[in-house]
């Protein structure tokens, strides 16, 4: 089939043409299409039965350019080939975690699949200030089985690096090497700043050398660290959920990277939410104490229950498998010292991560919601020095914190959870 | 082509096959093949014109097995392809340091090149006692270029990760992570021990769970930190030299991973040869200390000029670009502070690759002559003593080497230059 790009009117002849979109829908005569406008790469839209409501899927198209920007920004439909393999890939590991997928086309680069229309995107959520009892349990189970069961810690050495090979994705990693690695760091024209954020509190991550160093570091783990098989762009806004239910979308950023960049996104974007609901929970009337414990609680038990259910997931596969990776532990403390040191490391590379994702969304092109849209611009400043003294002081120390609770406890000590 | 295995009579029909031998023979009647039985991997032949000595090529041809146990250990020709691909990179760079390709095929698994007839392997050599006054500038500019030019800090980020996908080397790698990373350090069947081998000495690097932990750390950087392309087995066997020139040969085992494996494998490779001579040079009737001072200097020099060489194409090149690495150098301090971290994390790898190239050395299957053909068991006991000692100090504490003296300081402690 030659490629063209949908619509709302082309969207539903396209459903009618595939014999499996008879399992969702009872009939064709009534589909309604609508366009979701809010995706930055593709686009998006919700096709239902009208007379059934229940019958609906989304159906998700790659265009040759950045959707948000235009045809001025060329970018390859091959994105669509990474989200659809780590879709696969992450659905079959986490059915109840991450949407079905119903059909795709590598020719049309599409994807049609599960809509999660019982549930909201995390980051508007957490702006308002709600809490998720079942994210953190969720999350850690999301991490722990697509970064263990894609590693050399359990798939055969071959079959890992055949597929290192095939899901190289080099246009959207680009995006994240300039947009979270370089141009924050370097007054890069793409740049977007508060204009009352001073001029020292961007000096901290532009003119800092051991900064600059560390930022430079994570980039380059980033380029060379294929560990596992990333979402790659996991943060609270590649999320939907209810108080019931989590699921994790848009893996388009997806390749083998470093493990530390996925968990790191989710701490990034949960420290950038406890920065902003300082002003954000005062001028709901509220003391901030409460959510802003709740935002770190929730670190802690992402982190700690990531760790418990990776480390579980390794063991008992060694315990099956008679090739550990390390070989065999005559002394029966081997296996346990190596993993110390495993898990040493991924903690300092999660903080380096979370950090560089945490500074660029303060001065770089791509901002989030929660502290770009405080319209009290001063409250903002606030909000942006904080992240940036935090970040900045992550990313050279990252190495020095021994568990999570000295992150969380960096970040109480910057900004008191009662403000 | 269908592929066949050569043998002395083929091998010289097949050279007459290929018109682009005429430029370097000036008549086939008088062509003499001589298989050189040496390689472990591949059937290596040289042919010459015994009417014209000077016309002469290495003809090299990969089988389906592994060429030193036989057709028991099957293994697929495509490591000729690693080859070639890596010789061709490395020529290019390095047109005095590498021989030259005249053909190559990729349905005969053949490749044909610079006989390198004036030169010998280096292992001989210095297992002799001489001294080799160009080695340590030769290696480090091959080091220097090879690794640097191969790099993300070099090559635009889409080419680098495309050569990644296309030279992965499953069944070479394979060799390395079993042989070099974990069957030495399990008690496993293949290994071998000298019987005057104390087992206190092998439990130093087979029950200590620092070790172990460290090792395994080693190994897992060797399968997922794909920095440069590398020669992958850069031992003082791979190198044919005389006083004036250095070569570097077979590259079967290239792939993009961690700089300080190549680095490791040559300076690990001295220092198993530091140990060994200290009995050496003294049943050669000298004083031990002048050679082994000069294997000292040597592993000094090669780093130094390594780092210094490096540094220098990185500089010039980011002076050329309009995009450095890490971005615009605001405070004109942070380039020189980020690759400070870059060597220190670079040696602290060199270190410890080159510490599992050693330890493997010991207790592995694969031995190094310079030890293992010491015939008298009770001193090779000895020499096997202080490199298990070593390496295991090496690998454990490889972060707290600040430069190459550190490690040389070690070596001469563990050892005095003079026995």
């Amino acid at each position: 089939m030659d490629y063209y790009q949908l619509d709302t009117k082309t969207a539903a002849d396209y459903i009618r043409s595939l014999p499996e979109m008879k399992e969702i829908f009872s009939d064709f005569d009534h589909l309604d299409v609508k366009e979701v406008g809010d995706g930055n790469l593709n686009f998006v839209f919700i096709v239902s039965n009208s007379n059934n409501l229940e019958e609906t899927v989304v159906l998700k198209q790659a265009v040759p350019f950045l959707r948000v920007v235009g045809k001025s920004w060329p970018l390859s439909r091959e994105r669509m080939n990474s989200e659809v393999n780590a879709l696969r890939f992450q659905h079959d590991l986490c059915s109840d975690l991450v949407p079905a997928i119903y059909h795709s086309s590598e020719d049309m680069s599409v994807v049609i699949m599960q809509n999660l229309n019982k549930h909201l995107i995390l980051r508007g959520e957490i702006i308002r200030g709600k809490k998720f009892p079942k994210l953190a349990e969720d999350v850690s189970t999301f991490l722990a089985k697509t970064l263990f069961y894609s590693s050399d810690l359990y798939l055969p050495a071959d079959v890992k690096k055949q597929n290192v090979a095939k899901t190289i994705n080099v246009e959207l990693c680009k995006i994240t090497e300039d947009f979270v690695f370089t141009h924050p760091y370097e007054a890069n024209e793409t740049n977007d700043y508060n204009p009352e954020l001073a001029d020292s509190s961007i000096a901290l991550i532009q003119r800092d050398s051991a900064v600059r160093a560390a930022v430079a570091e994570m980039k380059y783990a980033f380029m060379t660290q294929a560990e596992s098989l990333l979402h790659g762009d996991l943060h609270i806004g590649s999320i939907m959920a209810n108080e019931e239910e989590t699921y994790v979308i848009d893996p388009e950023f997806s390749f083998y990277g470093p493990m530390g960049f996925d968990i790191g996104a989710m701490v990034g974007n949960l420290l950038l939410s406890y920065f902003s609901q300082e002003y954000r929970q005062r001028e709901m009337g509220n003391d901030p104490a409460e959510y802003r414990t709740w935002i770190l609680e929730t670190i802690e038990t992402i982190w700690q229950k990531f760790e418990e259910k990776f480390l579980k997931l390794w063991q008992e596969h060694e315990e099956k498998s008679e090739l550990p990776f390390m070989g065999a532990d005559l002394n029966a403390e081997s296996a346990v010292a190596y993993r110390k040191k495993f898990m040493e490391k991924l903690l300092s590379d999660t903080i380096g991560f979370s950090a560089c994702k945490m500074m660029r969304r303060i001065v770089g092109l791509a901002k989030v919601a929660d502290i770009a849209d405080i319209s009290d611009l001063k409250e903002r400043a606030k909000a942006e020095e904080f992240v940036l003294r935090m970040g900045s002081n992550m990313v050279v120390n990252r190495d020095s914190f021994k568990n999570i609770q000295d992150l969380t406890a960096l970040a109480k000590e910057m900004s008191p959870v009662g403000g």
